[in-house]
């Protein structure tokens, strides 16, 4: 299969901005897992045809305006893995909300109760039969040229995020749990400005 | 002072009932913290004008209707401390989704990041200088005849709850916190919800 990754730098163009409807799957690579200290390095989407978007943001960078349009734009579902994270990331570069959104890891929390393996890979395995690798998720997202092996990772944790949606939308139908994993989306992009603003760690529902 | 609580059976008077305004103290008594076990054994309210009605509920009762109207009068804000608890308690016992809520429990969270002492007993102390005690806090809420120290302990964890609230209010405003706890409030019927569905010890948001 041809290699259908359309590299950017600083924001994608407007001609790709133009490719994404309902659905856009959105995934980053940062310096770490630290917001304040560790920056947005890589922005990935998947309008789900099998292609990819890699948009390279620069060190210092405060805008992406064709990016950010498509976070904020109410009429586009922006599909995550573990959203809470990315949607903190791109609130702190750009200051830009993203909803609405779908978390595949809250919706594979809500229906796969038989197990606790929720990372990417275990649900792109048994959903989709689909092995994707991780060998890349630590390395220099921050270098001026990115290889090819970085960039088939990046383009490889947006291109099943549609797919593994539609398989969770099933199943929280099956289940009747619809309305409450919309209700945890709802919520998800406060949770990420909730870490941003001081209160990583904590479950602000907690008793204590 | 003149004692001023209403002790009902079963349920609110419809004349107790209209004097709730648009908002509306609310604790409740269980006879334990798992909602499957243990159950719901009285409501307490208050207007906010310095009285309380108390309802005691039976064992096995299904219904009290003039009390779930108000709870889900989406035009009464619900004031509860701690309403996660309550809202599932509420939920499991009549079937009733309580909203629109505000929680005390966590606009102290959201803005006493001076301490970790979130309780009512500690928050009404340092906002309002009133000292409640917790004595009957553990007793036998489903005794036939409540004695006058739990009649007294029932009322007086929502006699506070309005001027908790406005206080509460302010600082969530002085800090610029007012969206994010508005959207936690939002949220929580479903955090509710789904301690009842079965992920009370879950932080669904969490990464693993
Ligand atoms: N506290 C945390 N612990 C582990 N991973 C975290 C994390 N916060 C964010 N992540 C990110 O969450 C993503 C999904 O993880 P998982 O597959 O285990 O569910 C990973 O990103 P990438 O896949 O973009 O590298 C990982 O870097
Ligand atoms: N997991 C839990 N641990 C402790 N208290 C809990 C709890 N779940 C619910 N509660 C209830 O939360 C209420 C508020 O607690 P606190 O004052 O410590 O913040 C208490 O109710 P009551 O005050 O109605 O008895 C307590 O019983």
């Amino acid at each position: 299969m041809a290699r259908a990754i359309r590299l950017h730098k600083g924001d994608l163009s407007e001609e790709a901005a133009e490719r994404y409807g309902d659905r856009i799957a959105v995934d980053t690579e940062t310096l770490g897992l630290n917001p304040h200290r560790d920056r947005l390095c890589v922005v990935q989407l998947s309008p789900g045809d099998g292609t990819a978007d890699v948009v390279q943001i620069a060190k210092g960078q405060k805008k992406a305006p064709n990016l950010a349009r498509l976070m904020r734009d109410r009429k586009k579902t922006k599909i995550f893995h573990f959203g809470r994270f990315d949607i903190a990331v791109l609130e702190h570069a750009f200051g830009v909300t993203t909803q609405p959104v779908f978390c595949t890891k809250i919706a594979s929390k809500l229906t796969r109760t038989y197990t606790d393996r929720h990372g990417l890979k275990d649900l792109t395995r048994e959903l989709l039969d689909i092995d994707i690798s991780k060998q890349q998720q630590s390395s220099d997202w921050a270098a001026e040229t990115l290889t090819d092996a970085q960039l088939d990772y990046a383009a490889s944790d947006v291109l099943h995020l549609h797919a593994l949606m539609d398989g969770l939308v099933v199943r929280l139908e099956r289940e009747g749990r619809t309305k409450e994993a919309e209700a945890c989306f709802r919520f998800l992009p406060t949770r990420a400005r909730l870490d941003l603003m001081g209160w990583p760690e904590t479950d602000l529902f907690a008793h204590s």
